[in-house]
């Protein structure tokens, strides 16, 4: 049987997300490959109290339809937040995952042929999202100190002009890396000068392991969206995230995500609202969270040493879930990686 | 600020489902409107016993990223259903609800201008899924029974060249009609000798007031994607669907769904199993479901014909949640509706 596939499935090309989430389902696996969180950090007993809370207070309203753009409590809760109620009138809406916002973002500022600035490395699920709207894509080199904002900014004088430009600021995936406060300004400058948005997607922001914290981009300008999920704080079983940005962005993709899948699991989001807004336990649990990340961070970069010595280089992060590693040139990595998996 | 939207964003168009919701939102409203399930059927206590189960024995492996194609227990309890495992070697994944499969589907199949046939009236939800891709829409009457395949044969015969064929044919939202037995067959054959593919959403299926029960398209042919859901007869709020189909197109939509959202919620698909699989508890729940929605078919149809009477015409359902009343012509039912929202 012939079955004719869009152009835009096409695109999409292969999916090295859906191959690193199998290699790590396998039993013994420790995968290092993606910012798969820890699961002995879940609170579980949190969750299962907080579904007989739901359950019981709600009953059937927590099983119903919900509106597209999310659970009231949920979005006042954090509309309440300094880091998204940045600007008055700024719009939340509740999207399935963070990764669901990436793509509905794609879908409602992309028309095929249209630039997009993003980091290179970058994070992977990013790039496939954005794919699907057949966008050119103009990859920035990444430091120690975040995205190369100098480069973007020759290349915007040099003529180009993007839609957006997404940045994970906070201990980049996959490099570690935060974003600079300078480079911070200079890039919402660009943003306001040359008129494109700034897609901020920040999911270990929290996994800091030190009291060093740089403002987000959305804090510094009009021209940012602002994408933060559960993921890495709670549990990403929930695909439950956020976005917050300009009216106009997030009423469209509220429009795009009706289409896309109504809304997003009413359950879910009231279990994520109980354990968010019971902020005695929520800033303990971050503690925990933290430490515990910054514990492992230490001992990945202790094994890195000892055996893989002066040949490799890397910097050692300062939160979240990555170290890169620059292996000496000519490497075939992808070799490597088929080594390490079980026979 | 000017920001520039998509011609994808902007042919999405106005949110007649976002307006339904919120209007089915304002207390002591009974919409009538849409396929909104009666949440007093929502087995909550159920649904406690299972979160309870889950998190008891499965733990943090229900809060865990998951694969995208779905958590293989669903998918192996769905693919030994008799109308799934319609066909060896039929490909099964797991959606975030139904509506996520209309989308990725029309995502992978559909370039713009592609056409694709859609019967008159239709789902509302489907439409807005579709016209994200951009396709020429072909609406083919409805009649008692179901689509009209003859005026489809017509127009196949004259030149028309559709990517797929969607239809609702169970009690279908939102007329209630149920296509025949022979019309099936027809629209299978129709599909064999044109080549394109029938995406049969079945989320009524289950909701028949008799023991009449007519074959799905995907027993009668290869060329069917078949899509369920738990919204109609457990919860909707659980985002929970399932695709059913070729392997190329499931492999294709998979790889679309991980860009999208990664995955379905694991702790809501880890919720479904759980109530699916104790097979007693459900068939006893599913018979109570139907018992509910046919006694207040009857409610509806005896007010229907009280109060508007003579003035209008309907057929009586024999499933499913909807009425299809036809008002006299020249009625403007968009003025109607405004007299029923509370001032």
């Amino acid at each position: 049987m012939e079955i004719h596939l869009s152009e835009r499935s096409t695109a999409a090309g292969s999916s090295v997300i859906r191959d690193l989430l199998r290699h790590a389902a396998v039993p013994g696996m420790i995968s290092l490959a993606g910012g798969l969180p820890a699961a002995e950090l879940f609170p579980i007993e949190r969750i299962a109290k907080a579904s007989d809370a739901v359950l019981g207070s709600l009953g059937s309203h927590a099983l119903q339809y919900s509106l597209t753009e999310g659970i009231p409590e949920l979005r006042e809760w954090l509309a309440a937040q300094p880091e998204i109620a940045v600007r008055a009138g700024r719009s939340v809406a509740i999207v399935t995952g963070s990764q669901q916002a990436l793509d509905l973002l794609a879908r409602v500022l992309v028309d095929p042929g249209d630039s997009i600035v993003v980091e290179d490395p970058c994070y992977l699920g990013a790039l496939q999202a954005f794919r699907g709207a057949q966008p050119k894509l103009h990859g920035i080199a990444v430091d120690r100190d975040g995205m190369r904002v100098d480069l973007l900014a020759e290349q915007l004088a040099a003529g180009l002009r993007p839609r957006f430009c997404y940045v994970n600021p906070s201990f980049q995936n996959p490099t570690g890396a935060v974003l600079s406060a300078a480079r911070r300004q200079q890039l919402v400058d660009l943003a306001d000068e040359y008129g494109f948005l700034i897609i901020e997607d920040d999911p270990y922001r929290e996994l800091r392991f030190t009291d060093d914290v740089v403002a987000p981009l959305a804090v510094l300008g009009d021209r940012v969206v602002r994408i933060g999920t559960v993921s890495k704080t709670l549990a990403p079983g929930l695909r439950v995230g956020w976005v917050s940005g300009p009216d106009e962005v997030i009423n469209s993709l509220v429009r795009a995500k009706q289409a896309a899948d109504l809304h997003t699991g009413t359950f879910d989001q009231y279990l994520a609202f109980e354990l968010l807004s019971d902020s005695e336990w929520f800033s303990g649990h971050l503690r925990s969270v933290r430490d515990y990340y910054h514990h492992r961070a230490g001992v990945l970069v202790a094994a890195v040493k000892r055996h893989l010595g002066e040949s490799v280089s890397f910097e050692t992060p300062s939160g979240g879930m990555f170290v890169w590693v620059a292996m000496p040139a000519g490497t075939d990595t992808e070799e490597l990686l088929q080594r390490t998996l079980p026979k």
